[in-house]
């Protein structure tokens, strides 16, 4: 695959061409994914790359086509005590309370307060929902996005001891480097808010704005005092879960994907429309939590979210590839900066 | 200009810095923008796309937010006698209608047989969005993207006589092709359907599906025998015009324009929000169409869409250019192929 031109110009691949042998050499030596063991997934996962990144290849599959679409909690990073969102909501909740005393009679906040994970998460997350409402909307974008930035440059994960955006796990982030280096688009495909993704997702994953699906409810834009306005509501809601990933798969992306790779049922849709009866060689990977001595171990009855019972049983039959934490991955977290 | 590296690897300059003085100067003394007349208009465009790609100006804008976002309908193409997208519904009714014969009795269809613009305008669109939904929902995305390509190969403009998707503006096809080598991201932001435009816009304007942004309804997905399929709905309709223009860049893109480009007030919230108080550089630009004879000439009473009016009044106050079709395009259609 070193030194070929491919059709988004020159990538790492073009410059080894053209700058000679030394570099494409030092690219081909270096193994992309030191993170992973040499097992059946990492295997797997190279093959797959090379199958649809060398040109000539029978299964060549075109750099604009090279679509892949990842879950964020607990694919990309740790979804564990909560998912860190509902952490940052759960900030935001204290941080705010002294102004809002008609919270305290709130039954999803006192739910919250008391970390009562399956009172929030009943009725399809319906108490985590109002939690997300009353810390993700009437203030905007540009306000929201620097509560996050706050909270991210301050709060620590209660185990890990260390920012939640550094809680990411290294084996996914030398995969997101190896597929871009491979022609691929690498997309978030995540039920989490997209205007709190998309405040780290360029620094920590290398993924622009653009390129990160996520729930929302629609801002509403307004001139005020003569400036443009976007602030952030709850009307007209997208979760970007379970069936919803495909949806905003064909709305933000337009394409289908050729890889996708999650960790729970909610990701069952995506890998579904992205590996069956598509015209394209397709790739999909499920990351099972095995690991409670680094990581957590949990499937299907996670303490927070992340339940994985149907995709897992659906893995084999469908060619999916399941990765085992514990066995598979030499590190979990990337090195402490 | 001509040289650099940008951030997003190598492109067109990228390649002359390493081939060679040749290349380098082949594309500066080419004029990138041939159709345009050396008036105000092309000044405007050249002097920001100068300041902003050019490393060490103090206006230097790094290549990720290099975004231009792009109104279609009469920016980019023509919308005259209708929005092309509103012909391709009237002549899907026509076909589809002897196996529909309740849709005889239906309003919308009955303005629609009559070409009565004004009775499918009211009410915000009503009798068009009606027809829109017995024309665009109900099938499968694929299904759908293949009666557009059908569409499209065999009808005409009946002024022109030429396909709907040769009725671009050459001018702007050199725009957008001078901003793309320039590192900016060209979007279209349209109040046209994404569906419909994602068929059409790479082959015709070089943007990919995942730039396109426009008008919807959330698509369903269901495994069905076995198969993934998505099924275009009118369910969460988003209506990407005036104030939904600026909601659509955020949901989508996430970034705020740097330039931004239309010709009705559909297009003023956009422009708004691109120049309006931006910290960075920023650009506005309305084409009016004065070309009655190359063209069409409209804006406060227009036959079809595209009323001018608020955005033509705002324009000198605010900085922005204000193309008059007549006088500062040489062509407006591309060359027939």
């Amino acid at each position: 695959m070193i030194g070929q031109m491919n059709e988004s110009g020159f990538g790492i691949k073009g410059l080894g061409w053209i700058v000679g042998v030394t570099m494409a050499v030092s690219v081909s030596a270096a193994d992309p994914l030191p993170s992973w063991k040499a097992t059946a997934a990492k295997k797997a996962i190279v093959d797959f790359v090379d199958r649809v990144a060398t040109e000539g290849s029978p299964d060549f599959v075109p750099v604009a086509e090279r679509i892949a679409t990842f879950d964020n909690d607990g694919t990309l990073w740790c979804e564990n005590p909560l998912p860190f969102q509902a952490i940052f909501a759960a900030d935001e909740i204290e941080r705010l309370l002294p102004d809002h005393p008609e919270w305290e009679s709130n039954a999803a906040v006192q739910a919250l307060q008391k970390r009562d994970v399956a009172g929030l998460s009943a009725n399809h997350h319906k108490g985590l929902l109002e939690i997300l409402a009353l810390t993700h909307a009437g203030m905007t974008t540009d306000e929201f996005d620097q509560r996050v930035r706050d909270w991210l440059a301050t709060a620590e994960h209660p185990r890990f001891n260390r920012p939640f955006d550094q809680c990411v796990y290294q084996p996914m982030l030398e995969l997101l480097t190896y597929l871009r280096a491979n022609g691929f688009q690498t997309w978030i495909v995540s039920g989490g808010g997209v205007d709190f993704m998309r405040v780290f997702a360029d620094d920590v994953y290398g993924i622009p704005p653009d390129q990160v699906i996520g729930s929302y409810g629609q801002v509403k834009f307004e001139m005020k005092d003569g400036k443009p306005t976007l602030t952030k509501t709850l009307d007209t809601v997208f979760i970007d879960d379970k069936e919803g990933k495909p949806v905003g798969i064909h709305t933000f992306i337009g394409r289908r994907p050729i890889a996708a790779f999650g960790n729970s049922d909610g990701d069952q849709a995506m890998i579904q429309y992205t590996t069956i009866d598509n015209p394209r060689p397709s790739f999909g990977l499920i990351v099972h939590h095995t690991d409670g001595e680094r990581e957590y171990a949990y499937d299907a009855n996670p303490k927070s979210s992340g339940k994985l019972v149907t995709a897992l049983e659906a893995a084999p039959g469908n060619g999916w590839t399941v990765v085992d934490m514990k066995n598979d991955w030499t590190t979990v977290f990337e090195a402490k900066p």
